[in-house]
């Protein structure tokens, strides 16, 4: 079969690969639409993520099969599969844990000891065909098209983020950075019952998409002040600053914009570290810092909401590119071109 | 009367000022015991928070009455004061806000956009008499004495913490920085139901009292490492780390050391920005970080906790001094000897 495959730092080759093969748990999905994330840029340009040493939990190492947002049609299931049947289209949950963690007891899945991503630590979506235990399976309803599908992953990180933070309907919030996350982050915050939502970028093709999604205020922190235009709206600050830029102005620019007794969510991840007035910006002001990573048990609410029309996620797609052509109309173009948000791969 | 008057830094004199006289909703205390807090010590030595032209709220300007951690009897009451009578034993909650601020209509009075310390920004009780508005007159059962009605306002700053915390009942907490605020915030999480208490300090003589006022393990970090210490007790980490030290250093080993989802509860304030690294420590752990500033509505939950015999807040005091001997005893002792926790001020 057709597959991308990461052998190192800006080395993806689109080429032949066997198929994988079902084990009794498992289940074999044909790929439809696959989504581009963040964290396969940072795999592609920096290596970031992938191991060059057979991984702990899934004892794969590179060259492996990129990619792990993506949905598709069982095409083959295990003798011990009961969850799903050949003929069910899927969406992807694409995260590997062992059973006996102390937070997987919990619940908390995404935060196990070892933990891995399907298709970053193992062989993923970006092929025909993707094999995955059927834990990671969840069926979609005949309303939701596979396209949706793929955007599952990304809307159950913004929609994790908006139910972990603090809040309540009515509240006023600010995205920083509205790339594909923060994009999903207004959405999910829209549906939340935020009644202001203010998009901070640099990019105005995509403010003007976080406007198209549901942003009421947009602003270019290129092109004015983002402190002074929001405490102009709003004198006593926003209640939830949501940073899916991961920047140190960014992440201190939220900090001032934000009311007394206000949270900083954090969705991005940082490259290199912050400095923080704690006096000022954390005491004084009593303010709430909190971080959310990945997702656990709620791709079955996102597929509901997406079912029931209470989220429309298919405008953060800017471009579906074919497999041949990710490398240069993709993990390329989506360093260079900031103006770009969500690019599928058609698969099928 | 006799008073402790700051002109300045390094400059707090005692000497004779006029007594104070009563308005409509005023009360008029002999005070009988106060207590040196930290920021007393900030006023002194470096002028922080001291008033050099007259304060927005209180008029007042240096030179002034220091001190507002105190207790004594009702002397005088304004013609409008209905909640407490002469003879009356009080403890005094020594903040200053105006009624028509958003923070104030909320019940977060603490955090009102203007705000004033009684005995920082004004006149206060190092003095044989302090007057005040009647709403910062706490009356004291007859079961807790004058002495204990002096250690009231830094216990609600440690309760605040505690209670403001996710601390939940059998749950690990640390403690950094066992001066005043620590030992309270130790007692403090011990009534919340702490089950393993860890102080961490570099005065094996604090931690010896942090020990006896319900620490289960005490850390000289001086002499061993905190992080290595605490990890090889508790694998996965602590519940809940109260920042009362103010450092770089303890607060990042304060991240290190939390558990995920764990949260780190700031009390200290700090006199250097802290540089944290948001990836590891704030989103792979999602960490919560807060902090809590002075206290609001709590005053009669302390008292009730003391009058019941449910915290023994009286083993923080090391040392007590006549008020000539504030200087000398006092405000340079507490800041060349590090093993001191409270010391009393005896005004009877």
């Amino acid at each position: 079969m057709k597959a991308a495959v990461i052998y190192g730092v800006k080395d993806v080759k689109i080429e032949e690969v066997n198929e994988p093969s079902v084990s009794k748990k498992d289940v074999k999905v044909k790929v439809s639409w696959a989504g581009i994330c963040g964290s396969d840029l940072h795999a592609y340009h920096y290596g970031l993520g992938i191991p060059t040493e057979p991984n702990e939990l899934t004892g794969v190492q590179a060259p492996l099969v990129l990619g792990h947002e993506f949905a598709g049609t069982v095409v083959e299931i295990g003798e011990d599969v009961t969850d799903v049947a050949v003929g069910d289209r899927v969406a992807i949950e694409p995260l590997i844990y062992p059973d006996d963690d102390v937070y997987v007891r919990q619940g908390r899945y995404n935060l196990a000891n070892k933990f891995a991503f399907l298709g970053v630590q193992s062989n993923g979506g970006f092929a025909e065909y993707a094999v995955m235990n059927e834990r990671m399976v969840h069926k979609l309803p005949e309303n939701v098209s596979l396209e949706e599908g793929a955007l599952i992953e990304p809307t159950a990180v913004a929609l994790q983020a908006v139910r972990e933070s603090q809040l309540k309907v009515g509240q006023t919030v600010v995205v920083f950075g509205v790339g594909p996350i923060g994009l999903l982050t207004i959405i999910s915050a829209k549906t939340a019952g935020a009644a202001e939502i203010i998009a901070v970028d640099i990019s105005n093709e995509r403010l003007a998409l976080a406007k198209e999604v549901g942003a009421t205020i947009t602003i270019n922190s290129m092109e004015e002040n983002p402190t002074e235009k929001i405490l102009s709206l709003h004198e006593h600050g926003v209640d939830i600053a949501y940073e899916a830029a991961g920047a140190e102005i960014t992440f201190n620019t939220a900090l001032t914009v934000l009311k007394k007794r206000g949270q900083l969510m954090v969705i991005a991840a940082f490259g290199k570290p912050v400095s923080i007035d704690v006096t000022q910006h954390l005491m004084m002001k009593e303010i709430n810092i909190t971080a959310s990573f990945s997702y656990c048990n709620i791709f079955p609410e996102v597929i509901h909401l997406i079912a029931s029309g209470r989220m429309d996620v298919k405008k953060v797609i800017t471009k579906k590119i074919a497999l041949d052509d990710l490398v240069e109309n993709g993990l390329e173009l989506l360093e260079k071109d900031k103006s770009h948000a969500k690019i599928l791969i058609d698969l099928n």
